[in-house]
């Protein structure tokens, strides 16, 4: 799903992934995950893809929303569970969205 | 493959896409859009992936690095091209990189 309705600035969370091998119990996890997220203060929107890498690209109303949701119980068990067993590597980046571009093609 | 090599502040454009069926000739161009993206004043890195939906986030030293890529002759062609037969929708978003973090499991 595209997120198309918010208006900058906001914030995103860039999420970049490459995940090992056995990834036995992550998609119950990530399912978990971002249904506390859309739970949490200032939660905008998600967007995500995985082909080659994962990109997860989440969208937050301030700074301090992104905090918050970092240092929420259950997702730091899960964060710390991801580094042990399913990520191989990732790098994650917090951005300000400054302008926004849509496009969509008429059906007829 | 993830950028990890870059120190915040930078910036990045987050750009989501919903392709329609009938994609003959999208994966050349968009192969010639990246390389010639490579070749522009303040290129930093491109990351990649595709499932239900595409998420390619490019990272780019400045605003102004940003703008003359978007008036490159080529990319607009092909900007034009892409809205006229590949994409059903999509979502460009200008962010500025403000924090990073990465993770990476040792070998051993």
């Amino acid at each position: 799903m595209i997120v198309d309705h918010l208006t900058p600035p906001y914030y995103a969370v860039i999420f970049t992934t490459i995940m090992k091998d056995n990834i036995v119990g992550y998609a119950q996890t990530a399912l978990r995950m971002e249904e506390l997220a859309k739970q949490q203060k200032g939660y905008l929107g998600i967007e995500s893809s995985r082909s080659e890498i994962g990109i997860t690209v989440s969208y937050w109303q301030t700074l301090d929303d992104i905090v918050a949701w970092k240092n929420n119980v259950e997702h730091t068990e899960a964060r710390n569970l991801g580094r042990e067993k399913w990520y191989q590597k990732y790098q994650l980046r917090i951005c300000r969205v400054e302008r926004e571009y849509g496009f969509e093609k008429s059906l007829k």
